[in-house]
């Protein structure tokens, strides 16, 4: 058989790129034959975090039916996430804490989803139900795929459970949390030298709802002042994408991570459910949603249930 | 918050009732506020074995929104396998064995499946994560479950893990499996006294294959010449349901439990089907498969891999 590959969704983030590296290594260590690969390059606060614990980025593929059978998933499980020929494999595994949509098998597959911030939450849980040891440079990157998901644990999606992974994993890790993750937050909020269409790019994900199509995107900065100063460069770049990937809503969600606020922009056919879910009026297709950093808790459910 | 309820799938069978019975106990012992409850009345089968350990079948619902906003389901997850108002509730857990297919949710939820041959299985490695005693009544029924699932460990679905679970629950229900476990799949092979309706509903599936709605039924005896003593009668049923429910295609498995082979009666306009699934020709409408008696894995992924 050929050997399984292992990864995380389209647009990689660090959580997806750390839980691929770590499941592979578990996968591996329990005789396995299994390779962590990417659907993309690691974004600046991935590659922070791999050059901190001296570790590579996993290969980065486009499909996979030319080279394996059969793959596990992590941090996804929607199709459109996903790798574009995932038709045309066996899903044997999913590790994830996402809802679970436009995903299905013909066959039985071990799935293990949990309610938490961070797959790598769950990842360091089935280690030690494996009985098998963390290595340190591992356990940093575990580590800080729950620091980015989390927020620096301030994220709504965060959990208690999160948060005791988070302590483990840094006292494998000897790194102290608070420190290294605001460095790494802020490696990942450098937008100097990006377009406006690779920040765009840097953590979208498409979603199903009914029959519509949605892209939520994500970016984190320190200074949104900064990156509002080009609102209209950018609305023309997020209207160009709605064209390109037939969308009915695009939302942009501007988080701040040091006030843990996001500004969202919406723009589609569809833009007027911003408005019901939220029970707002976007004003120059913006508004200021105090509290929301979230797009799994606090976006994508309320969008859903007005959609959908 | 109004209590969640417990359930597995509609027609159910042994694994589906117990697993809601073992799931509510473990919930409520954890702290939760839970109530197994089942989507029909037990069949013989597992009446016989719920008599056997004293213990009460769950009380019958055929709606939940009226009474909860939660949901746990067990030993199923496709939506038209479920309650008839499953999309009025939340889903917010499934523990199941099956493939994934026409589910979805709006949030994060705890899944569990994994490719074992029964949900109890899955159970029992829960109670110990979670460090709860299972009661010896409860244990009886988990290994009645197993029991009925892999007719006797016979079925190809069965793996080790179901049989390493089965001599624990075993031991803790002071039972000997095989004289139990044959006594139990007798009570439920005893069709006397049911109508042709009663014995296709006994234990009947439907599954989206594609654009296909499919029905597969499958009836357990010791004695197929005497069900096919009747074959017209079971034929002019048989189209009855698939003109009531708009199915492209209806398959009976007359499962022999003591040879371990079934005789599959098929019917609709997708019959065509069945003999390119199996590499086989229908004779009468019917043939012999020898060594098929797990539903799950030797027809419906095959008849997936045509319809779908």
């Amino acid at each position: 058989m050929s050997k399984t590959l292992i990864f995380g969704h389209k647009n990689p983030d660090t959580d997806t790129i750390v839980s691929a590296i770590a499941y592979s290594y578990l996968k591996n260590q329990l005789g396995n034959d299994t390779e962590a690969v990417a659907l993309g390059e690691p974004n600046s606060e991935t590659q922070y975090a791999l050059d901190y614990f001296n570790l590579k980025a996993p290969r980065v593929v486009t499909s996979v039916a030319d080279e394996t059978d059969q793959v596990i998933l992590v941090d996804h499980n929607e199709k459109q996430q996903s790798v574009s020929d995932i038709d045309q494999v066996r899903v044997s595994e999913v590790i994830d804490h996402h809802r679970i949509a436009n995903f299905e098998t013909a066959d039985p597959l071990y799935y293990r989803a949990e309610p938490v911030g961070c797959t790598a939450t769950i990842l360091n849980k089935i280690f030690k139900e494996k009985n098998v040891e963390i290595p340190k440079e591992i356990a940093g990157l575990m580590l800080s795929a729950i620091i980015s998901d989390s927020l620096l644990f301030k994220s709504p999606t965060c959990t208690a459970e999160d948060i005791e992974a988070a302590k483990e994993l840094a006292g494998i890790a000897e790194v102290d949390p608070e420190v290294y993750g605001l460095d790494m937050l802020k490696a990942g909020a450098d937008l100097s030298g990006k377009s406006i269409e690779e920040l765009l790019g840097l953590d979208a994900k498409q979603f199903e709802m009914g029959s519509n199509l949605v892209q939520v995107a994500q970016i984190n900065t320190v200074d949104p002042d900064e990156l509002l100063a080009q609102e209209t460069e950018i609305k023309n770049a997020i209207s160009a994408v709605i064209i390109q990937q037939k969308l009915d809503l695009f939302v942009l969600m501007i988080t701040n991570i040091l006030t843990n606020d996001s500004i969202i922009i919406g723009l589609g056919d569809k833009v007027g459910a911003i408005d019901q879910a939220f029970n707002i009026l976007l004003e120059d297709d913006k508004v200021l949603l105090p509290g929301v950093v979230s797009r799994k808790k606090q976006i994508v459910p309320q969008l859903t249930d007005i959609l959908a």
